[in-house]
């Protein structure tokens, strides 16, 4: 179940579908890095989008949300980090609409064809002229340096760029998605936390794209967490040509086709969304829980995120102290709902180079501290919790918790 | 509000109410600490109970509560720190009856007579025999010192004990109540998380002793948290000498006994409470959260954990950054329901020293990064948030996220 479906690429070996640019620059945010972001559709494109569950919601979230639920095509998607431009009154709401329109200015489109988004510090205005100044220039392509440039102006306390591409084959005809994202704190996705933005050229109706964006961040992007605060600005959106064009000659190639993009938007997702758990402010290793057995998936999903979520299980693992013990207690809180006669943990790397045992259906088992030091000492290690209940199963994502999520958290701002 | 009704009296001021006796000992967990506390009572007590409402519960707790439920009065409580006994399957089972049993005999009851509690490591065996030789040798007595080895006894990573005493006249007569708490992590009370001890002399029927101490955790225990995670064994046990012994000569004096029960009740829960906020690991500011104009009881109340709970949150104020955003993200992922347009945020000390509007009806205030400063490098800092929906207030207490939280719970088994 860890394996991809499909072949990705990453970095300098990217490769982007047709029909798109992208450009990077400096927008008037940040001092010295870039910090604005812009995805061009050359054709008019459709949209899927999940958003934030946080009630408090950004500019940018509010806006997009209305005009992809009207079903506006999209031209496309200006991007700045640095700031979240969100609780920043009628100011802050003007300033996100002048951030569309002069994108759609420069691009020769209507303002409403632009979706905005915003990351950053919560209540600060945005310097909008210098913005609108600086959105003057810009330059997009459809180049490999183009796209990284895009990837490089959305990060904030990223430590590392998070994109890829695969490509796949639906009814003789290839095919290429590829995504981007941010997020490294303020992670505890709840409908899509954390921005990220996927391209692809494979034409797909609005109602296709919109449910298998749903299914697949369900299992993906919200199922990492790194502190349990959701963020205001949060959203992923997914952009691809409009309609099928009668492709299909029979209802089943449409869905062989169908199932073949589900499962590489799958993996894109997949990969983004563990990069962003790995990238966790401040982490050291990246924690995989991996709950099967559950009498329903709801149950298997609470679970595994719950233990994912808890500040105690974080610290234990940064301490590499097999204490499991926190684990159950996190099960037991979590709020679902589960036998705890029926429950084994154990602790075992990603590459299965080591395993250990420290619960077995209810009862402590006595384990090898050494051996126990070996698997945590790794960067990945996964807590199997195995429930004998039922045949639901769910993976979550996470990271350690560590001084430097303290240091880097206690002065954001300054 | 934040006054409290009743003089309250701690460390060696302490008073103790008639009709209890108290011992710490040394029980065979710790090796050069004192481990264990029994507080007997000299008649058989009426007892009021709340517990973890964690999934995983500890031997000691389901055993309890099935004691408190049929009714059972108590002569006794007997607690050891260093082992929760929880998750220890039918040995640890069997380990917390001889527990009981042990105290039983050593006190001269039956053992359905002595409730139990432990607190500690997850997953490891009482080393029961030991503990059951230590028990024979217990020394109980009525004096501050004797009070103070069991507050003693019963600590973990607490920095400072927890114990606290008032006195109240109801209906001519004097009446002591004294309390101890033990917490310091794993501190997100859902019905009274930590160990909390109670005793007093005033004379009250099981069902007001039942619905009094719930209302008081409710608005104490269950409003600290220092770090989000629940424990398997948390609970707040309250004695007093059973029945009121036809004391009252009508329902009126009766009511005015009951009010001033409750209020001294509260006085100690909330003490105690926010000792625990002040004390939790690695913290170096106590934080309280006033949330009031809420449309609801549990709105006021969630809004306020919400915000009391959060990493980000909480970093922030280590790192003394007034990233008041972080508040307002917190609010909108807590769950409760409010009007984003008309939240105002506050900042302010303790003793009212200082304070500073951070926004106003829903829209930021330009303030001082100085004055800001000033009030955050205090050691007690009140977050105000003012809504206008209604007439609903709530007060949750927490601290800071440091990197003494990650450096005690990295390496906190060994």
């Amino acid at each position: 179940m860890q394996e991809f479906h499909n072949e990705l690429r990453t970095g300098a070996d990217i490769q982007l579908p047709s029909g798109f640019s992208f450009a990077g620059y400096r927008g008037g945010i940040k001092k010295d890095k870039l910090d604005t972001a812009v995805i061009v559709s050359q054709e008019s494109s459709n949209c899927a989008a999940v958003f934030t569950r946080n009630k408090v919601r950004a500019h940018c979230v509010v806006r997009n949300e209305k005009l992809v639920d009207r079903g506006e095509t999209v031209k496309g998607i200006i991007v700045n980090s640095g700031n979240a431009n969100a609780c920043t009154g009628e100011e802050g709401e003007g300033n996100n609409e002048r951030f569309a329109a002069a994108a759609a200015q420069r691009i020769g489109c209507k303002s409403e064809q632009i979706l905005t988004a915003s990351t950053g510090v919560i209540g600060v205005q945005l310097p909008i002229a210098e913005m609108e100044h600086a959105s003057g220039s810009i330059e997009t392509g459809s180049s490999g340096e183009h796209f990284l440039a895009a990837v490089d102006a959305i990060m904030t306390t990223d430590t590392r760029r998070k994109c890829v591409s695969c490509r796949f084959i639906a009814g003789g005809s290839s095919f290429t998605i590829t995504g981007m994202a941010k997020g490294s704190g303020m992670i505890h996705p709840n409908m899509g936390t954390m921005l990220g933005f996927i391209v692809t050229d494979a034409p797909i109706s609005a109602p296709s794209l919109q449910s298998s964006l749903k299914l697949v961040v369900d299992e993906t992007f919200n199922m990492i967490s790194v502190d349990g605060d959701t963020s205001t600005n949060d959203m992923v959106l997914l952009l691809c040509p409009p309609g099928d064009r009668g492709r299909f000659s029979c209802e089943q190639e449409r869905m062989d086709f169908l199932s073949s993009f589900h499962s590489a938007l799958y993996d894109i997702c997949r990969y983004l969304a563990v990069e962003i758990a790995r990238d966790g402010e401040g982490a050291t290793k990246l924690l995989r829980c991996r709950v099967e057995g559950a009498s329903s998936l709801q149950n298997a999903r609470t679970l595994a995120k719950g233990v994912i979520g808890s500040s105690l299980v974080k610290c234990a693992f940064f301490g590499e102290d097999a204490n499991w013990g926190r684990i159950i207690a996190a099960m037991g809180y979590s709020g679902a709902d589960f036998n705890q006669k029926a429950v084994s943990i154990s602790f075992r790397n990603f590459d299965e180079s080591r395993a250990i045992t420290l619960m077995k259906r209810g009862t402590p088992v006595v384990f090898s501290e050494e051996e126990a030091k070996k698997i945590l000492s790794q960067q990945e290690i996964e807590i199997f919790i195995g429930l004998e209940e039922g045949s639901a199963s769910a993976t979550a994502w996470g990271c350690d918790l560590t001084y430097d999520y303290v240091k880097i958290n206690g002065d954001y701002r300054t």
